[in-house]
């Protein structure tokens, strides 16, 4: 089953807020529940909402009761514009959303027709989600040694994507391929996408691993345990800093500090050449409740009035990162040049 | 009140496991009690379980029935390996241990006489305690500036000592003097001290602060929000290495990574001399159900089949310290030379 998909008219999710307890399906039948779904976290993962979002104005297409195809595309922008806005962090959204408006701007013919093209577009971007995920991991698992110790934060497994994963499914690839590897998972703080989320896929790929806090990263890069990391990203600026879910940074500091290598795997669709620096990141602050709602033997762990923060992401200097593993291949240092050279092909 | 004090024949303890939903003290009858109550973090903070450790030697005291000295010494060498055993990482433990092993077998008199002393000792070393982080905080605070914003890891205040703390005791120093201070708590992963301990702590002293996931510190170090980090010690190499709760090291890394000043608060009975770095502290792994136990909504996190590790400790490497505060004032770096001459005073 895929973690985004299309049927009976409707657009399939899977409740990533209800695993590793339960597997649910939740149906979202316009596009302002997919909105919601991505604001509250149904869905996550940068690949994941770009499609979800690209299935959102298929539904807001047919939603949609203008008969001409101008008045169509007056309600597909202003779609567009809610579902963009869902989540600011990552690029993926506003890149899938950005994709089928071009695409719709251009087109001629009847607006039926159009509301089709739609769908089977956004079906396209997360096939092709599926595809590029492959192929990353066929690149990136060239970099895994038989044996390898590997920490991960938080999840970037098939939950993240359409299917197959970024960084995790490098990490499967190299399973499948028949290294021998250990996770060290990074439980992910304050949502706990690595205990929920990566555990529980692990599992199902019969891959070994033992989670740890975010905090203890540094214990097993010092003590040479941890061989490797591999992380996603939300955002990638043309000069190869990455913004990704917030610890990342802390956990390239003591990979660098220990000459482990650190990998970011990255679709081309979350690198963003409009910045040139990751200090354009647009930086998600979330419901403190998420930091604040930890239960202990089914009491509250912060005192009654408790105040937090609750930053979603952070970005990692280029300088930290060993290697970029993309869809089109493995991009080294320097970054500018290299991206560019990967992306443009010039 | 005390976090550890004596009162009608037995050791009165703070229950730190409850906090912050309720405050109740336990008494503890024997040594073994105490040790008990070391190991399952009832009481915890290097000082701390120092002058519990003492007072455990008071009650084998007053417990053993040897009628001569010789015997009654056998009785505290046996209880005092009991008590060295609970927790591994801290030195305290074994510096209270041992400087009331050392007394007792210099003593000379009656049995009755020794174990009477014996408690006058843990009385001392636990009023010395409050004394000298009284003093480390006198000169810690002025390190802080009007208007800092402080990361702490863990919990290092009363709670962690006798009373007033270390790194917290500093922070409360300088809030007493009245610089406005605002402190980002690290919530302190896997037994969240932060979230417990040191926010229902600030409340109580009225200084301003907020929790963050320990993964979030880096965040606010890059933006510049935070302008210093405070924490404990477990134990300190003769060469400035701390050891302390695990996490310590990463943040450290990102305040060096952005020039933010690390202070580590340590009393000089934190310091071991007798170990040249941080390399030969022995790092406590605790149980993975720490990692593991966490509910949200009444559903516990990690898949059910999930393993964990859980080191409780990290060491931080001196290059990260920018200096050390003790009661005897404050070592700067080079710490081998300036650590020996303040302990030693040569």
């Amino acid at each position: 089953m895929r973690t985004v998909f299309w049927e009976s008219g409707g657009l399939k999710l899977i409740d990533q807020r209800l695993l590793p307890a339960r597997l649910e399906v939740m149906t979202c039948t316009d596009h302002g529940s997919v909105a919601q779904a991505i604001r509250e976290m149904v869905v996550r993962g940068a690949p994941a909402i770009g499609a979800a979002a690209a299935f959102g104005l298929a539904l807001a297409g047919f939603n949609s009761k203008s008969s001409s195809v101008q008045d169509l595309v007056a309600d597909l922008q202003a779609a567009g514009e809610e579902l963009k806005a869902s989540r600011p962090t990552a690029v993926n959204l506003a890149w899938a959303v950005d994709r089928i408006l071009n695409f719709v701007r251009s087109f001629e013919g009847a607006a039926q027709d159009l509301r089709q093209e739609i769908l089977e577009h956004a079906q396209r971007i997360a096939d092709e989600d599926v595809r590029i995920n492959k192929r990353m991991a066929e690149h990136g698992a060239s970099l895994i040694e038989d044996g390898d110790v590997i920490i991960h934060h938080c999840n970037t497994g098939a939950l993240a994507t359409v299917d197959w994963g970024t960084a995790l499914g490098v990490i499967r690839t190299a399973h499948e391929q028949g290294k021998r590897i250990h996770v060290l998972v990074d439980e992910t703080r304050p949502r706990l996408q690595g205990s929920r989320l990566t555990a529980w896929e692990l599992e199902q790929y019969g891959i070994p691993y033992e989670i740890i806090s975010d905090n203890m990263a540094g214990y097993f890069l010092q003590t040479s345990v941890a061989k490797k990391c591999f992380v996603g990203s939300d955002r990638t600026a043309a000069n190869g800093d990455v913004a990704n879910k917030v610890g990342t940074y802390m956990l390239a500091l003591a990979a660098y500090d220990n000459h482990v290598p650190f990998y970011a795997v990255v679709p081309t669709s979350t690198i963003d050449l409009s910045l040139s620096s990751g200090d354009g990141i647009p930086i998600e602050e979330r419901d403190p409740g998420e930091v604040l709602g930890l239960e202990f033997m089914g009491e509250r762990v912060a005192p009654k009035k408790a105040r937090a923060r609750n930053v979603a992401f952070d970005v990692t200097p280029a300088r930290l990162v060993t290697a970029i593993v993309t869809e089109k291949g493995v991009i080294h240092p320097p970054y500018e040049e290299n991206i560019k050279q990967t992306l443009l092909g010039n």
